[in-house]
């Protein structure tokens, strides 16, 4: 069965041609704008076209954060002159005065390092989060764990001593020109102050000016804006289970992305190898003994509006959701998947390693699901993370670069490939 | 110890900036041409000044075929018009005489739909060989194995029963519009007649124009040919062994490459992780017990003279060459090593298999070694071939796209750290 998978999707996969279409056609799909709204009603299209049992939507709020025309940013240094530096505004963050601020650095390697230094060191500064990723780690999702609290709680931190602005390294392993933009959360104990995420090159740059001139002022100017929440969906497809139908399976990845780009690795790739999970069952003519939902996510990247309203109604409905998969890491070539549940399901789960070897899919010691399955897990559903390769996924990842030509046809078609069988031995099987 | 390799490479790791002087600076090395010629200088100061303990050239006459600056191709059908294609000479083709030449087609999807059809069906056609990669093998490089057959063989295959050229569908599993060089083999029995691959999208359009009219010609001109013999080079550093200093472990790629692009993949990649593996043994002040040959193959595209040179001299002086590892496809993530051996000396390197686990190495179970350590096989020399992820390679491979930007960072050096990390245990342990 895992060999007639394989061969459908390799031989006849859509998902890459899908892709394409969210990623050129419809583009950068940040919540609440026309191209989220355009991509929830694509995907509903092409679930209902794909034959699925039910296909519907489940109405959430969610926040309406706006980037601006204005994003600018400069090194001022009297004794080595003025240096414009690629920046972008962090998710939530708010806007600058018109004009922008200026103010004098303080460079920092961690939020520890901040509290050492504390009010006096720190209050009318703008803070330089500096801290680069641990390139020692094989694995470029244990790098960004340990790194990103820099940008995600660092402005706030920042603020707490007086700081007026925050300028982040970018989150990545590459030493180029693209600033990484993702999601910063407030502390409303303190002053919202704006933040940016810097360019490592950038970074480069403003490390070096400090060091030969530690008055050296940073200077940037941002438009970025909150509006009003707006109404928008998860879009969610059905196969009914032939003999458990209330023992649900749920597939998803998030149909959001950032918009500085095409947001086709993140996170375009998992919704199409969704998708493509749902046109491989209909192709074979799969009746899975259990239901699985073929889930596309609303706003993972800045607020987790949709994962919250997929599990607040999945407890409503008394729905017994045994297993969730997300597809969130990239369209790589697979390697493993990250599985949790308790010991005997875990261990029931792991026991099907060997059928995916022939696929390249041999490690199942990850880090388990995915941010728009986690607000299921306190409800006891199991949850699995599709783990590709993630050495290039930090290159492109919330930047200008995330674009369609990143994904290869192949690597894409392999992790749906992964990703059907997962669901296939869950349906037949289940967790327990 | 494989943790301190794997650190100092990815903290310190020179083979990306390398690849960047191979690639950018030198550009594709042919073998004969001047870039070959300034390789072999530039990998020969590189392994001095990374203080090898003896770094020497060996002498080896190689072939000098040339392009040429005439390359064209077009589909003519009374029916449908007139269609230019992309395609390229095959390494050691023969030119078409000036102006070109111009037939009726046969198109074909294997050699043995060739063989039925027989001589009547073939005489004074241009046979075109369109069997695509079969795309339900994983691993790539066997999708090649399968169809290779046609480029390299097929040429005099169609000579022999008068065909007066041939075409071959690239050796790829993309549809895009880059012919695929490489080499093909004439066979002597048989008139020489010239040879080129023609793009995907180009031998998609070329079946479809032949099914509407069968009665449509193709036409390509080409000015490849093939000039005197020319002397090169390999290039060969060495660290004595302490221990066992009789005992040779080689590790190398090659050193030529296609002259369509900066050859950084095929097999620019497999150099610089030659000469990392060369510098983190200098750097961490590893001695191995036994000697470690760092060697830069000459013509592996084309002739495979460097690689026959280096095992006549092993030979020649009575070396006990124990093991050899080849990094011949690619710097893409490594998945694993094809591990060759007798039973026990097998089932001794692959026992080692969980120590490389953590590097996202795990699959000991794929084909051996490589063109350039084959010839020492006889002689009873361990082969191990690196296994890089495949997904990508033949998107890109004997392209105009093999370009450095294709390669990733993080990816080479991963590469790197496991021939690092595998020359390090057969020159502690050995292979009996």
């Amino acid at each position: 069965m895992f060999r007639t998978i394989a061969n459908e999707i390799l031989l006849h996969g859509k998902c890459y041609s899908y892709l394409d279409y969210l990623s050129n056609k419809i583009g950068g799909r940040l919540t609440g704008s026309p191209q989220a709204a355009a991509a929830v009603e694509y995907t509903y299209q092409v679930m209902e076209s794909l034959g699925a049992d039910t296909v519907f939507k489940q109405e959430c709020m969610v926040p309406h954060w706006v980037r601006g025309a204005k994003e600018t940013a400069k090194i001022l240094s009297n004794e080595s002159g003025e240096y414009a530096v690629n920046i972008c505004a962090l998710g939530r963050s708010v806007g600058t005065p018109v004009g922008g601020i200026t103010a004098n650095v303080l460079e920092v390697h961690s939020v520890d390092e901040l509290n050492k230094i504390g009010k006096a060191g720190i209050a009318g500064k703008i803070v330089f989060f500096d801290g680069a990723f641990d390139e020692t780690l094989v694995q470029t999702f244990a790098a960004y764990g340990k790194a990103v609290i820099q940008r995600w709680a660092g402005p706030s931190m920042a603020a707490k001593y007086g700081a007026v602005g925050t300028v982040v390294r970018s989150m990545t392993n590459t030493l180029d020109d693209y600033p990484h933009t993702g999601a910063m959360q407030y502390n409303d104990t303190f002053p919202r102050i704006p933040c940016c995420a810097i360019s490592t090159i950038g970074a480069e740059l403003l490390d070096k000016v400090l060091k030969t001139d530690p008055k050296s002022k940073f200077h940037f100017e941002m438009s970025c804006q909150t509006l009003p929440d707006e109404k928008s969906y998860n879009v969610v497809g059905e196969i009914r289970g032939t003999e458990h139908p209330d023992e649900f399976i749920t597939i998803g990845g998030h149909l959001d992305s950032w918009d500085l780009a095409q947001g086709s690795q993140d996170d375009g790739a998992g919704i199409v190898q969704t998708l493509e999970v749902l046109r491989t069952f209909k192709a074979l003519g799969l009746k899975p003994k259990r239901t699985i939902r073929f889930v596309m996510f609303m706003n993972e990247e800045n607020g987790e509006k949709g994962a919250l309203k997929y599990a607040e109604l999945a407890q409503m409905h008394h729905e017994n959701e045994i297993a969730a998969i997300e597809s969130d890491a990239g369209g790589y070539s697979p390697r493993g998947f990250g599985v949790g549940g308790k010991t005997e399901q875990h261990r029931k789960i792991v026991s099907w390693k060997d059928l995916f070897l022939p696929y390249g899919i041999y490690d199942f010691t990850g880090g388990e699901g995915g941010t728009d399955i986690e607000p299921m897990q306190k409800s006891g559903t199991v949850m699995i993370g599709l783990m590709p390769d993630s050495q290039r996924y930090f290159d492109i990842h919330h930047t200008a670069a995330d674009t369609f030509d990143k994904v290869n046809k192949r690597e894409l078609e392999l992790g749906a490939a992964g990703v059907a069988m997962m669901a296939y031995m869950l349906s037949e099987y289940g967790v327990n």
